[in-house]
């Protein structure tokens, strides 16, 4: 079973039986066992599981340090989440060595790895200086190329008194130290973060620079995040957790991704996005895991997968579409994401017959063997 | 860190920075590292990571044959789930050899031990006639000692219009031939599936051949379950999904375990049971999997704990005891459950520096290594 648009089987493209040809980490051929090519190199079995392809996880914080296992624990005791809890990561982010971001940012991304993710995108946003956000894209630079600059992900406790002063340094020095080493540039738009001026403001320095725009919006509440998403062409809008009709009008029209985080309402406790509400709407749906030490500390998208399935209305097929060609259209990466012809050979072979599985049994590591670029991940 | 209930830590007994002795499978001594007694023939560091007691898991539907992957995807997609879906099931196990059920079984006995589960019950009831009964519980019990007579689980089609010669059959011919290979018995008191003068007959019965009762009881809608597996003393009332006052009541004054099972709300967008209603009320709470091809499909403990403590109100150190404690009260087994000296030595060892994280990294296959009786599971 894998996801060829060209096949039958909806809107995965579901083959029966089939088989990949690959050559060189591409997909060479996909389509029915009994027709494919003869003569491969090398041959693997997958003896009737589910082969899907590989995860495209595009919303993640891995550069940090310091867990907040107690905040959690005190969280599931009743505390609400606020953005306020990100400072006490900047606080240990900001006093770690390079060797130590490094330790868990190699953790976190052989975790996802494991667990079927093949292609992660990672952004700054616990430095908030202009040496730690240089210094936290340059580490998650040496594991992928998605890196999305996110000085504004909250303003640090320095800047506390002069928030104005602090968009500045993020839009002024800040850019130009990181503008380098990044693809993406990202706002944290919200009440306790920075605001619809200040989101254009920095989003509209980082376009000038070259960097792509995508917008952390309405996760706590509604706001002008969608709504600037939409305007400036951003590649994504993330969490959408809160939604005006007419936030769902404007990524209806426009090219803007909804990429759903449902790790972060699993972990805040917080009311999931309705994703039925934006699918019915024509809506492009990515699904992302969010990975963060506050707010969703998981790698996993075969359980945000179950938990999008259980609680935001989306079918089995909906949620691996969004896991898989949402995430690379949300990162615009016509590569990944599927297996047509082409496609990198990202694959995820499920100890499963079917990807319903990934829904039907929550909770089970159903990942059997993973291939980045027709390479086995271990 | 572990769960000795001589130590501090609150109602987990946590010791930090401990040392566990284990002798002939079973501990030995638990305390302070520094305080450890010298002398062991092997040696296992930690390394700063969170051991456990291994999960009991007290409710578990594992003979069987057939997924029912399809009516998941249905059901996802808004139909709503019943008690007659089992029927399918039913089907499909009478037509399977005993080799093909074994497959099944040992296959999602591994999988659970994989992820922590050190103990595991096991029922009947998708056989439902008197051989096929009868082969249920011998093949559970090449497994586990805590085997369950489930001929309760839902009239087979064969006897849909004369329900009460089932009854008879159950209470009588088909307990004669289960009883020696079960410790337990069980009814599925539901609309649909057996009313509480049918569920008492079945169990005084059975509780007259030695066995102890359990009961499903309020999965669906509330019922005469609760009370009558109270009134007969059942060790356990498992979903309990669907509570009055006065079950609440019964079951804090009588010594039935109140079983939850997280993952049949998942699989069934049905709304989850409320654990701190019970815990409040002092009523003893365990966590199971349910492990089913319809409604819980899942082995995953950890995957049950995040989920009590998302949507059930529990905190993190509730869930953990509820699924190790409390589901030794449920099976009414003192060696197991905890680490205390004299406890049979079944352990998990956490990817993660505390229990905390079963929740706060939901999702994330967590299980470094188990031991069952102090040996490694593999
Ligand atoms: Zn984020
Ligand atoms: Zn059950």
């Amino acid at each position: 079973m894998t996801n060829a648009p060209e096949g039958g089987g909806g809107v995965l493209g579901v083959v029966e039986d089939a088989a990949v040809v690959v050559e060189n980490g591409v997909v060479a051929w996909v389509g029915p066992r009994g027709r494919a090519p003869q003569g491969a190199e090398e041959r693997f079995d997958a003896e009737g599981r589910a082969l899907v392809p590989g995860f495209v996880d595009s919303h993640a914080h891995l550069v940090f340090a310091g867990e907040r296992a107690r905040e959690f624990e005190a969280r599931m005791s009743g505390l609400p989440y606020t953005a306020g809890g990100i400072r006490t990561t900047v606080a240990a982010t900001r006093a770690a060595s390079d060797d130590e971001l490094r330790g868990t940012l190699r953790r976190l991304v052989a975790e996802a790895s494991r667990s079927g993710t093949t292609t992660i995108e990672c952004k700054s946003g616990y430095g908030l200086t202009v040496e730690d956000e240089a210094r936290a894209l340059r580490l998650a630079g040496e594991h992928t190329s998605e890196v999305t600059y996110l000085g504004a992900h909250v303003v640090p406790p320095e800047y506390a008194d002069r928030p104005d002063a602090y968009v500045d340094l993020v839009r002024g020095p800040m850019l130009e130290a990181c503008a380098p080493h990044a693809r993406w540039i990202d706002v944290f738009c919200e009440r306790g973060a920075f605001d619809g001026d200040q989101t254009r403001e920095i989003l509209t320095a980082g376009m000038a620079r070259g960097l792509v725009p995508r917008v952390h919006a309405g996760q706590l509440g509604p706001g002008p995040g969608v709504a600037i998403a939409v305007e400036l062409g951003a590649a994504s809008a993330d969490h959408v957790t809160h939604l005006t009709d007419a936030d769902v009008d404007a990524l209806a029209s426009g090219t803007t991704v909804a990429t759903l985080l449902p790790g972060a309402e699993f972990s805040t406790r917080s009311p999931y996005p309705d994703a039925r509400r934006l699918l019915d709407a024509g809506v492009t749906v990515a699904l992302a895991a969010d990975c963060n030490p506050g707010s969703s500390y998981t790698t996993n998208i075969p359980f945000c997968i179950a938990v999008a399935v259980r609680d935001m209305r989306m079918t089995p097929a909906e949620a691996l579409w969004a896991a898989t060609m949402g995430g690379a259209k949300a990162l615009r990466r016509p590569d990944i994401g599927h297996l047509a012809p082409g496609a990198r050979a990202d694959m995820v072979l499920l100890d499963a017959p079917s990807y319903i599985h990934l829904a039907y049994r929550p909770g089970v590591p159903l990942i059997a063997k993973v291939w980045q670029a027709g390479e086995p991940v271990t």
